[in-house]
């Protein structure tokens, strides 16, 4: 098939890199003579036929920003009869030839979906600062979000040797570690709690205690935002369990860790939650060399007609794996660096 | 008086910079072949006798460094007779000639009672991130924590553009704007909201919704922790309010604002508090350039006797003040900085 | 006199912070209902009618990017009759009622001549990264290449401690070595040499060999562009010297320093020349903050009708100054700075 | 065998992240009770006896700082009858039972022949900011190159696009292309030069020409340090040759490259040489966390007595490989990365 019109949206949470992988995509389809569609605010986009042409014009300088120039939304595509045929009919008077999908488990699947359901040609490009998603060994996104967390941490270590205290670092990751582990090896920490792994309040007291008695007065404690206390040691009422679970913005596992710790020890104790820093932002080299890579290799796909597939990384190479693959499971930090992370406790 | 032995302490809260004075004072006061005994953790060690010779060794590689190597505390230096039976015990052990005092507000105001008091020679040197110290232009880590809010700001605007959201950004200053004014002006902010000009909640929403109105989905709103609202649209619980005041860790005017915003306008807004990264951390440029100068400035009022004297900056000059300038009074944020950041409300 | 449009342009060579003054001048004059046309490229774009409307729109996310969007020229509005002529012919053709011209030594001093001799209604704003305008304590785009010499120096420092070295940084600073002083203070340097002090090759020798007899292998020298050794002791040739003044390629000061070095001293020496990375990119918070300042008041005073002043930072205060102030001398490094700079040499 | 006391060294050029290494190995030996004693300047601590033991003290704080603690030189412990017996007698004096090795393909070797000849019990680490060791996916200090690299080119963006110059900027890269083309890629530049591609200058200025064609004024070209022309259309002198190959400080590739480009299109065109600001500072997030996990599996592999052999990143594993792999041989720029490269020329 000879692809003329590539439609590409942006899903899901924001990464920083999703505008690297867009210029990606256009200069590439631009070297194989192919229009390129920018659709707006992700399904949603396509749905009320919010699209503009991608130009080089359009796409110049954008690759060191944040954010995407598309903008992104959780619009589901499949949600009703309605949106479908809105979308068929948009998709037709477009002309699209195929599309590329750059998101995140949610997006993903919706992307393949419409593919398998409805036979849409599209091409995946994977997505998420967690680095949870399976199918590549990384994600653009969690490289900045990494990066941003080391240098949160660093600046604490000083406020904590400072003073003495116990600094506690809430990162994101809601289904796996690997932020928290990432950035809390990197920045030093001499505590990590993941969600793979539930903590035990008395080891951490233990640890604290032993860092002390060896004249460390001071302490870095990195948790993930959905590292929760093991059954045996639950710290948690049911109402703070929730109020975790939902993430509601007055107090999160941080808070509700440090106060237990201030209880348990006699340590004054502060927290730090990372939020929203850690997504946003200019993308580090690495991130928009991973993301542009994707872009130019999704655009080959689309070229080789590997609908269904996804662009990915495995080892140094740029390979096509099925979207299924990347959204029948969630990728778990990995026994090594959980034990390397280990390391370093107390 | 001819000084040969010198005592050098850091009080109160950490900032960048400190370690830069430190350094300037060893360096200035080797010149003159004057010894250094730096004090640890604030007053503390002065009464509990924790002291070492600060040499060019020791003090090799500090200047980019955050915190403060002999430590903090906020030990207050005249609490008892028997605290200040010690420190004058340790004063004659240690053979001290003369002290300079790096604090803040409370450190140096404890700084001028020992002076005024007891006679002390000592000279202060200014600190605060807050910048709101009278006396002199400019504290050091001010302008390292407007940096790294600044830099946050950066980071939010993509993720509150890639998805048409408010993002509140809670910053410091308990008693002045000076954070919140900087690094909203710097960061490009939509509205800026300081303790010295009580808000009313719904001039705030009034500003989100004209910005709606021009197609401005997004916003940012930079709060000072210390901002309250207007006594005629207070919108706190007496609670809530005690919790602001009290500057507990769950949840303070950020969240309060985040959630009338979000229950007045319908707008979904997400709240990041920047806390402890402000004050942490490599120094930038200036602050380390600015605690140099003051940390030389210091030892040269050393040897001019201008004891009950701080270092401060004033234009582009390093003077010497009477340290009861900077105490008297709190340097709240100037009319013309705020109404800069009023230009650009909306 | 009403000011209805008022024309704003960006002329010399650029400087982070132009952007940030741009917006400053398009959102204060909106306040007042003023209308803005930015002129491109300089006095160029007033001389071939080169002008669009500034709005909100176009200088929606520009705050913190480096560079300027109007883009910029040396070009000399005063070069010949004809030059004059289409100025003025333009300046009727836009209707404008003032201008706003942001630029340093030779961008102030044509605009100044502008006025006299025709009697545009002028008001300037200083920028320089070099910090050596008169009139003004500090110049937007000086503290930016502070912050990118001192990391620069910070990373520097690692290799030459680890591999016994002596590192040659050469920063920029035609006239006067406020970069070299600054950046050299904040990143410990161990010499530094200004345009202001002829240096002395035998003091910088024996410098580095005290530092080798206390055990200290590596060392940092910082040296402006425009450094120059002293007569006595002189040791370049003309066609060097000729090198040096005329700022060519192949090799300016700093190699020719390094190499004078490694022949009287046996010690390893590296050079680097740090050039354009010094003048662009991201402006810091205090650039951004400052030049935003200038030009919320360089509004004002054409709305004070203050022509022929330029908006300036005194202390802490925005003030009016005679351009005539800013052009008519070099501020060079004052004294205390350089006595700050020598207390670390060694 | 039991190993009770284990040496370290690092060798070869400095590279952010060894100190992240050797912090690394101290800490997974203390979980196993095994002594680490740290070898100074590389081979040439342990041919003259300079070691110190390595305690959680004395590695405290350096994870975030470049170079090594442990200073570094290129001796070679080959080099005579004599050398090879000192090290004999300081490995019995001391009592080591292996030695993990931390250095680039010049180091390793040397390693590696050190095991094979006289039976040396050495594990190796991989490092070099260039990337080109076989038998690992990367390698540390690569991503902190590409990091300061990036920034740079991201800096020089602004002025190049302000003034309409071409920028030149030469990177690190003896033997690959790595660095040119991340950070060239992640850049935005329009044009990469690589070693493993010899360049053609007529193609280099029909891309200039196109570009302004377009109304694209400014270029960014990244060259690196050993990129050559064609034979077909060589333009360099053999002087000059010499020049380039023997990386003298008066003018490598990228001076004479610019030259060129002015020559034969008459744009102004400007250099930045990197130098040594690529290989210095704190390494990025990235570099830390796979210097730690290196450093962990090197003692590891240490307790499985897998000698010769070095530890390696492949996809997502830490992995043992014997030193020969890594060698044995150069890793070239591989094919997919320079194609993608490649999409954005022009």
């Amino acid at each position: 098939m000879e692809v003329r019109t590539l439609g590409v949206l942006t899903g899901g949470g924001d990464a920083p890199g999703l505008n690297a992988a867009l210029r990606a995509v256009v200069r590439r389809a631009m070297q194989y003579g192919i229009r390129v569609l920018g659709i707006h605010q992700g399904w949603n986009g396509l749905i009320h036929g919010r699209v503009e042409p991608l130009t080089r014009y359009s796409i110049s300088g954008i690759l060191p920003r944040g954010g995407t120039i598309l903008g992104t939304s959780r619009v589901n595509p499949l949600e009703t009869d309605e949106v479908a045929e809105r979308i068929r009919a948009n998709w037709r008077k477009y002309e699209l030839d195929a599309l590329v999908v750059i998101g995140g488990e949610g997006t993903l699947s919706a992307a393949l979906e419409m593919h398998r359901r409805y036979g849409y040609p599209i091409v995946g490009v994977p997505k998420t600062i967690d680095n949870d998603l399976c199918g590549t060994d990384m994600t653009f996104g969690f490289d900045t979000a990494l990066s941003v967390a080391t240098e949160a941490i660093d600046r604490l270590h000083t406020t904590a040797e400072s003073h003495d205290r116990v600094m506690v670092v809430e990162v994101m990751g809601r289904h796996a570690g690997w932020i928290a582990a990432g950035a809390g090896i990197a920045g030093g920490a001499d505590i990590i709690l993941v969600p793979e792994h539930p903590f035990r309040i008395s080891e951490v007291c233990q640890i604290l205690n032993h860092r002390k008695s060896l004249g460390r007065f001071f302490s870095i404690i990195v948790v993930a935002e959905d590292a929760h206390p093991h059954p045996d040691e639950d710290f948690l009422t049911p109402e703070e369990k929730e109020r975790v679970f939902q993430h509601t913005r007055l107090g999160g596992i941080g808070h509700l860790l440090a106060r237990k710790i201030e209880e348990l020890t006699g340590i004054e104790t502060r927290v730090t939650v990372l939020g929203y820093t850690q997504r946003g932002g200019v993308p580090t080299a690495y991130d928009r060399l991973l993301a542009t890579r994707l872009g130019v290799k999704a655009v080959d796909m689309v070229r080789a007609s590997e609908f269904g597939c996804m662009a990915a990384l495995q080892g140094m190479r740029m390979v096509s794996v099925p979207i299924e693959q990347a959204v029948s499971c969630i990728k778990r930090l990995d026994d090594e660096l959980y034990e390397t992370a280990r390391v370093f406790f107390g």
